[in-house]
Parts: structure tokens; sequence; C-alpha cells
């Protein structure tokens, strides 16, 4: 939990209090089952995956897990250790190759591969210019693993250029998304019948939701977890983890930045 | 980089240009040597750490080195993987045993340890429930290893709790700093002459930067890496990450929230 100390002893306390408050008290029925069961988390990493597009939510995610059983699985080709850094890739078809290895490498560890996931109720996506590495090595080992996971999952969730890997999977078809707003281009003629969102922070369909670039996952995160378990315990952890969302869906000046209000 | 794509060849043509205009368009001299050089940056883990302490700033370092030379280690006791997951502690002295090994644990790789970590330029300390089961450990492995590179960095910066892991190094004495605000009472007694503040997303200091909780970091690193090498690229990579930065060091309304406007 957020770095708290003898505030722990007040927050237990609220917690005890809560607990037994909170379940009587206007909490939907899928909030309340959620809060009663373990729920099976998998983080989706690949090589040039972006950093904040995994720890902006997963942070919130482990913050929750402090007040609801979840588990977590980082899914990855192989298991052991996933950098940031980018792999060599193109920027586009007809362009230089790009040799990111200059960059630093922050690495992540993968628990399970494509193969050895277990199941999961919540399947999360990121972006990154690793899915461009992908994409040119025609590696569909990622939308293979949405699709083969899409109907065990509750929700998807996908942050920045993750959305254009859900929309290569078939699995935004006929449902509206958004993506990173400085990649946009990305989203031409991918999918088929997706109503791109040019402003949106992020976008929710029925079980699949989609955030703009990077930092707009914690907000797209903050909305899903209170959508989820109910506000209580995650207000009391957004102030612990001393963020201040944006809680506007249509909230985008980086639409605006990066000239993409207009398609 | 940031999950870009085909405006890549945009940005690197504007980089090009960028590069030229900015060295001699009102930069500093430690801005233009720290653009020259390879910039060595140390980010302290432990098990216990926590995640976006560490992943916030990192995701603008890992950025910024799309522009400017630099190495990352990642360090800790040991190389190889390590846990945010809270190990076994204490609330308090006379707390009862906490244990957390239900919380999910994302594990991140430290590439190297205290003894092994190479010269650095910058050290980054994050905070976390695992800096409390250390003291309580009687482990100043933390602490040691500031003291021990204090004279060789050009700036120490903390997240979060990390603050009072540098006033138990000695490093704050005489220097004004903050930490985490629902964590305030653990600044009570620590360091010399350490002047608290209670109401601030961030304290700059001569070489010692200290922020409030969590994703404060992000608002402190933005900050820091505009002062490090002049805002363009910094500004920039900003706007592709897509957060919309806090820029005034005395906004702190979780202070208010904690209740510790008045220490």
């Amino acid at each position: 939990m957020v770095c708290l100390a003898m505030s722990w002893v007040k927050t237990l306390g609220a917690i005890l209090v809560a607990a037994q408050v909170v379940s009587s008290q206007g909490l939907t029925d899928a909030q309340k089952a959620h809060a009663s069961k373990t729920i099976s988390v998998g983080y989706i990493l690949f090589p040039g995956f972006e950093p904040l597009d995994v720890f902006g939510p997963l942070e919130l995610i482990f913050s929750t897990s402090f007040y609801y059983n979840m588990t977590l699985a980082t899914i990855s080709h192989e298991v052991g250790p996933i950098t940031a850094r980018p792999p060599p890739h193109r920027m586009d078809s007809a362009g230089p190759p790009m040799d990111l290895s200059y960059m630093i490498n922050p690495q992540v560890i993968a628990t399970h591969t494509f193969a050895t996931a277990p199941k999961l109720d919540l399947l999360l996506v990121p972006g990154g210019t690793g899915n461009l590495a992908l994409a040119q090595a025609n590696d569909t080992s990622v939308e293979d693993f949405i699709v083969s996971r899409f109907n065990e999952t509750e929700y998807i969730l996908s942050v920045c250029t993750g959305a254009i890997t859900l929309a290569r999977s078939g699995i935004l078809d006929g449902r509206r998304a958004t993506s990173n707003k400085g990649a946009w281009v990305e989203t031409n003629g991918v999918g088929n019948n997706v109503t791109w969102v040019p402003s949106a922070r992020w976008v929710e369909n029925d079980k699949v939701w989609t955030s703009s670039g990077v930092a707009a996952g914690m907000d797209m995160m903050y909305a899903f977890l209170k959508m989820y378990y109910g506000e209580e315990h995650i207000n009391t952890l957004m102030n612990a983890v001393e963020y201040a969302p944006h809680t506007d869906a249509s909230w985008d000046p980086f639409s605006v930045v990066h000239n993409v209000s207009f398609q």
C-alpha cells in the first residue's frame, strides 16, 4: 500500500467499519460480487512496452489489492525480464530502421507466457513502440491472445497505442475507441467499423475500454475501478497516491496539441 | 519513446532543427554541459517499493533518454527481481505485524547492488512500505549508499517517503523537505534541523529535491528535467506522455486532505 505508516492504524480501523457499512450502502450487485471474490488481472508486456502505460494503472490496481483480493499475471512471449527499451523497428513501412538501443532499459518481470497465463477476469494491454515492432515482424501473439481470452474476460482495457493492438485483434469492430493522440495516424484503416474518437481521454464500451496516451491510463483506471468496486476505497487510495485524476472522459487537450480534434 | 510512429518523422526532423537551434538559444552552461555528455542515473529499489514512485519519474527519464544520452542503474540489495509487494513489517513499533502477502506483486529488475553500482550523476530514491520494513530491521543499506554517493552526485531526488530515508541518511540536515502527506507523522524527529514543509508538491534545495507522495514525483521530475536540460524537448515528451503536470511547487491539496497544513 502506498507508503503509509501510522495512518494505517486509522485506515485499518476505517476499513473494518467501512467494510460493513459500504457493503450495505449503495453498491450494485456487480460491485458486491467483485468484492466477494478474487479478481484475476492480466497485464500484457512486450519488448518496448511504455513504462507508464503499465505502471500508471498498475499502481492503482496494486493499491486496490490492499482492499480487495486480486491476483496479477504479467504476460509476454516468455517469462523473465521484459525491457521497455524499443527493439529495432522502422518508423513506417517505407522508413529507415530505427535503432533506439541507446535508450535506457528498465525491465519488468513477466510471470506467464501467452500459453501459460491463467484464466483472467481483467486483461490490460499497454502501448509502446514495441507493438510497432511486433506488427512489422508480423507477430500477432498479443492479438491472438486477446481473441482467445475475449469470452472469458469481464473487461479488456488498453492504454495508449494498445488500442491499435485491440483493433488489429478485431475486438473493436463495431465499437468506439481512442488511442494516443501523438500517434493518431496509426488508427487509420485498423479494424473494421471502429469508431475512432479523436477527442477523448478514454472511451467506454460494454466490456472494452480504451484510453488515450500514457498518463491517460491512470484517469481511465480510476473511473474503471470506481465502476467495478464502488468509490469508497478507490477514493481513499487516490488520496494516498496523491493523484488528482481527470474525471471527464471528454477532456482531451492533447487532441488539440497533436491536432487531431478533427479526423 | 512514447508509442509514436509516423509522428516520429516529424519529431526527428524537429529534433535535428531543434538540436542546432536550442543549443544556441538561451540554454545555460549547465544545460549545455548536461546535453553534451552521458548522464548516469541510479534508481534505488527495495522490496515494497511504491510502483509509481519509481515509474512516474522513470517514464519521464526514459522518454528523455530518447533525446539525451543517459544510462540507468536500478540498485538494490541484490540484482534480479525486486517486488513491490510489502514485506512483513509492523505499522509502528508497538503495532501488530502486518502481513500483506495477499497483495499483488509486480517485480522490477535491479541491475546493480549497492556495492556494484556505477558512478552516478543523479540518484533517485522512491518511497513505499518497504522502507518501513528496512527501518524496523535496522537495515541502513539505502541510507549508507546515499551517504557514500552524496559527493559524487550532482542531484539526489526522493519521491514520497523516500524523503524519510534521505532524512535518516543525514543529507537533509539543514535543508527543507517534504514527503507523502498520508504518512506525514513519519517526518517527526527524523534528521537534524530538517525544515519539513507540510504544504508542498515538491521542495528544491541546492542539490537535494524531495517530492510529496507517489504521483507528485512526476510533477517534480518535470520541473527537474526542464531545469536540467532546458524546456524544449522536455515539453515535447510531456505532450507525448499526455501528462498535464502541476507546475506550482506549492500546490498541495493533499496536505489539506490529510490534514497536515499545519504541523
